[in-house]
């Protein structure tokens, strides 16, 4: 096999695990030094338990914090256990409202006590508004780091107010304009501020047809589509009374999209997309083995409809050896149509709107590959078997199988839904079992009949 | 079945279709009045080709291009179609470089000739320079639109300078401090701009270590991954002699996540991502029928290993009844270990480095839950036919195929990945057709040597 050349992230990861191999405390330390909390998550996220508690307590206070916020549940949870409430403390106390807001309901309760006790009023405000919504909605999304400004002044004055600010937070694309009640007015980009003639007043420059302020109950798919379809870097987040209460910055709306993609692979296989790929044993065999439990089930209800042909199976035993050739034709094309549809839904496509034109025309798809693929099943079988009858039987089942499968599939996503059960999930093991069934009776009932 | 609300976009969708099935062209143009241009590219996609070709052309020419370079291939190719040399040319004129450049390789030629003829020397050479790098790399992914300043001067000459400017280009969260010939020294970010005292001279402010410049060639992947961990912007992209050659901004590095996202889930079905959902049926007949030819191909080699043992089978019809269980038990849980290695590839968490230990977890993980369901299976299977024999044959089948199963799972995506086959396409492929052949030919092997 050709040498892979290996990447800085690898070659990084290579010289670590020689240092955690070699219990080298310094060198381990020494690798992760220089490297972004997201990084060090990654390089966590890619070393066994083991190996985690022994670089964790290597890692600066400072950047622990923000390496936890960026670690999947389960690496977290791990890592969580393992510190003193005090390093919890110190590690989380300076993380964003939002990021803390996550985090918090996974702390012990004497570590959240603590917390709260470091931080100010304002700031224990901010992040009881953030943990009253949702976590998945645009106002748990949101973080209350943001600047805000009058209309009536000029935009010398504003500049005049960053420069005594000294800083701005992270991501401040747009300063938001308020009134008197903080309720928000509009926004004035970064851009503007550095470009426009100092004498000219904020109230002529408010923009509110990009900035169009997120109502802070917005879910966060529909919020993650707005930024993509805007291509915002920040939004403004309004109560339901219209008062500017937070902001949502890029970062994180990336970090939902990554999640909501990952998820929608991960779930087909039952798998959780918070699942350390490194989990210990026992408990990956736990977790995974519920999905096969699941499909066992399903697999029996298959299999008990093939019991019911068991005679005519006797008769011909070419239709035992055929069969799993009609049932895995039925399951890839409904699988593909399930497949397009759901991701169809979760990008916004496809809806009950028109799914109509969509059913038909996959139901259409699978007609026409049902016929040209059951005349190619049909002369194998011939040519296998001799045996004409076998050929026409085989022909049929995949033509029905492929035409159940090819409805199910466009069927099955908008339905589940409405159902509010996630179709990434569950639309595979049932459709299968569909078409498994459908394949199994198609062909052998068939075979019964004629035989 | 409950009420769903409809979402402002499917109300949108909903109007516009209406408007469209009354041939009202004014209504329907008016429908998509307001609309950003991403959000007119994801309503075309939702609609079926005839409903593309009916609002198109009451589509704002400002919008036309916007929108072309947002939807998928297969939208874009059926849109260019239909559109002249003349309006083409007026609606891509406008674009960012880089935009640009992907949408000039699916022009027709004369449209691209009568589009270069419109570009200003400069703006021919920076296309030029996006296209002679690959699509899928910082080169191609990178804008030419970007500020530079030089180190010499401070803080107020930067900011009359801007103001000179009038507008900054999107996304500019920094600009970029070179030397004379143009050598790529460092960055300042905007919020240093705004809050530094006017006489700081900007030598002293360089900021290196966010801004650590991209090289031309690096994979768009790689990009993605750094703008995610360090929660980027901006980013600035160098040739291989450190000269300043362009700007990634977020909003192209979350279109490559998402397609890297959508890839990775479609092609699990053999499906493009660039796919038009609603594509006309031949077309999508076509595309469909190679992966279903596949794997006809892949389940006729699982059924000649079932062929072998036709005489046990004859013998022992219970045999033909639970093979089925067997082969999908070992699809199940392959599958369950291949995605979760074949994600940690692509998100770079799982490398040649760490995959020994992430093998043997996975085998272990195998093992048990083998060796549980395995247990399961052999009661139920008494339970039915009642054959001690026969349940000690479908058990053993199961644990050898589930430990199959893992390690093939484990070990797939790295080989094709080493291979330079894409895992998410062909890993489902061969680990199925491996755990039907084991499953098949361990439980009827078994059986035959027994029965």
């Amino acid at each position: 096999m050709a040498e892979v050349e290996l990447t800085s992230f690898e070659v990084c990861l290579q010289q670590l695990l020689i240092a955690v191999e070699a219990s080298d405390h310094e060198e381990a330390k020494a690798q992760l030094q220089e490297l972004h909390p997201g990084e060090v998550a990654r390089i966590l996220e890619a070393l066994t338990p083991r190996e985690r508690s022994f670089v964790w307590p290597g890692i600066d206070i400072s950047i622990q914090g923000e390496a936890l916020k960026e670690v999947n549940e389960d690496v977290q949870s791990q890592l969580i256990d393992e510190m003193s409430v005090e390093d919890l403390v110190a590690a989380t106390e300076g993380l964003d409202t939002d990021d803390l807001a996550d985090i918090v309901p996974n702390l012990p309760e004497t570590a959240v006590h603590s917390l709260l006790l470091t931080l100010d009023k304002k700031h224990r405000e901010h992040l009881n508004k953030v943990m009253s919504y949702p976590e998945d909605s645009a106002g748990g999304l949101m973080n209350t780091d943001f600047i805000t400004v009058r209309s009536d002044v000029n935009i010398s004055a504003v500049v005049r107010y960053l420069r005594l600010l000294k800083e701005m937070p992270v991501d401040t694309d747009q300063v938001f304009v308020v009134d008197r009640k903080f309720n928000y007015l509009g926004s004035l980009h970064v851009s503007t501020i550095l470009t426009e003639e100092p004498e000219v007043e904020i109230s002529t420059l408010i923009s509110n047809e990009v900035a169009k302020p997120i109502l802070a109950t917005t879910d966060e798919a529909e919020v993650a589509q707005l930024f993509e379809q805007r291509n915002l870097i920040s939004a403004p987040v309004i109560d339901e009374n219209n008062l500017l209460v937070g902001r949502i910055t890029i970062d994180d709306v990336v970090d939902v999209i990554r999640d909501e993609a990952e998820h929608s692979v991960m779930s087909m296989a039952g798998l959780d997309e918070d699942e350390d790929v490194f989990a210990p044993i026992f408990q990956s065999t736990k977790r995974r083995s519920i999905w096969l439990g699941v499909n066992l089930v399903t697999a029996f209800i298959a299999v008990a409809f093939i019991g019911l042909f068991e005679a005519t199976m006797q008769q011909k035993i070419a239709l035992a050896i055929l069969m799993p050739v009609v049932a895995s034709m039925g399951g890839i094309a409904g699988t593909q149509t399930l497949i397009l549809v759901t991701r169809g839904i979760a990008t916004g496509r496809v809806s009950t709107t028109n799914i109509k034109s969509l059913i038909s025309k996959e139901v259409a798809v699978g007609l026409l590959n049902g016929v040209f693929w059951s005349i190619v099943i049909a002369i194998a079988t011939y040519y296998w078997f001799a045996d004409l009858v076998l050929s026409i039987v085989i022909a049929l089942a995949i033509i029905v199988n492929l035409i159940v499968a090819a409805f199910s599939g466009a069927f099955l996503p908008l339905l589940l839904t409405r159902l509010k059960i996630d179709p990434a999930l569950a639309g595979g093991v049932i459709l299968t079992t569909i078409t498994d069934v459908i394949g199994f009776v198609a062909f052998l009932g068939l075979a019964s009949l004629v035989i």
